[in-house]
């Protein structure tokens, strides 16, 4: 077994991997515990109002760290990290267009940079693993299910639009135990916006996710809806910065903290 | 009974009685439920700085509002509301240094200005009462003790220093409950940051508080450390900015909101 196919390697070893092109898949599964995290990088000048979007809308865009401008170490989550080589895919947009595809940033990198990590929906499916709830989308190997709904966020500055969300089908005797587990992790976005009717939240075919692969809803399963680390990117895109730098989906910074640093109770 | 001295006047009503000159007083007890709020305006070139500094500190500094550039309207948590006129008696610090007292702003507002509205702590005092634990330093109709500790708080931009605490005697068999009641208030300073033992965290003296007043410590009581919303206050103080207008300590932003609207569980 190689190390990139071991599930058990270490945040920094992952990181280090990554680092040297050696890992360029996603991280899904990799350092298990171990909180993974959304990334956006945004000039200086758009700082303060996605800082504010996301202190308005804590449950899509939950902040696990800042980088001041310039800086690509995540002292604070992942020291000797560098947010610059330590993502295995990244996406650059420009005024809201994907230009490319990239396994380094370096080359495009400037000091007036500054990078938001966001917490990732990975910690919370684990608390609901952990509690005996299984997810239908990590056992067939599909991607989660997500949605563009009719709730609005709260606008800062520049930035604004509707609220992206994902699915989960819960069994019905397990949903009142997935709102108390997911509740402890208000920082991977916590408590889910919404329970059982999805034309409430603007979604017309719950079969036709805007976002990863169809559900598989099972007799007995209500549809559960957590706010979705989407949302940052969506907005971000719907606003079109200069430049905006972002992980692929799937392809997340890990950090070093566990998921449990992050539980309120 | 006149309206500035009935407890139970509504947040709406009790803000324009502030505007208007008729309240000058500690707003203490006032719109019972209601969650007030500490005060901080600076201008826009320091507001990327102490919002990531909130955001790094949020248990001494929990954000319940930033107004935009310029805003003076608390829309989100204040409808109709005037951050220009709506505290009693405001602060004006010029590099560090306390300039004036006044009891309106109108008339130095800029539209360069941005307002960082900052939980308080008369919110989880009323879910202490609310589960029978009651507070030596409102029977006495004191000040709560507050004490500059040696737990740096997390540095960013121009903003760092040691975190501030504010420190309640409570009985032995109530600790626990006090620990889980808080808790539950995380954007109102959350559970404490430490029980028990003053000198583990600089306090050298419990009887001479760097601010407030001395407390009444009983046979069987245990001195409980909340961070304290006095630190953003005393972070700024330090770090000189040019201008920044703050509440006069007790005379304090009162919100729309509820407390129950901030619990997390």
């Amino acid at each position: 077994m190689t190390i990139a196919t071991n599930y058990q390697i270490s945040p920094s070893l992952l990181r280090s991997e990554i680092r040297n092109g050696k890992f360029k898949k996603p991280t899904s599964g990799f350092a298990p515990g171990h909180i993974q995290t959304n990334v956006a990088i945004l000039p200086k000048k758009y700082a303060f109002d996605f800082l504010l979007f996301c202190q308005r809308n804590p449950k899509p865009c939950p902040i696990i760290e800042v980088l001041e401008p310039g800086k690509y170490e995540a002292q604070l989550t992942a020291p000797n990290s560098d947010i610059r080589s330590d993502v295995p895919l990244y996406r650059v947009y420009e005024h809201g267009i994907l230009t490319q595809e990239t396994n380094n940033i370096t080359n495009i990198w400037t000091s007036d940079l500054v990078t938001f990590l966001l917490g990732c929906s990975f910690s919370f499916e684990s608390a609901l693993k952990n509690n005996g709830i299984n997810l239908a989308h990590i056992k067939n190997n599909t991607n989660v299910s997500m949605y563009i709904t009719n709730i609005p966020t709260s606008p800062a500055g520049m930035f604004s639009g509707p609220m992206v969300v994902s699915m989960r089908p819960i069994p019905n005797n397990k949903v009142i135990r997935s709102v108390q587990v997911t509740s402890r992790f208000p920082e991977v976005h916590g408590a889910p916006i919404h329970i059982g009717n999805p034309e409430l939240i603007g979604i017309d075919d719950i079969y036709a996710p805007h976002f990863g692969d169809a559900p598989e809803l099972n007799p007995g399963d209500v549809p559960v809806f957590w706010a979705c680390g989407v949302t940052p990117q969506a907005i971000a895109m719907n606003s079109k910065p200069s430049i905006m730098i972002t992980h692929s989906p799937g392809h997340m910074f890990v950090t070093d903290k566990m998921d449990e640093d992050y539980s309120i109770l």
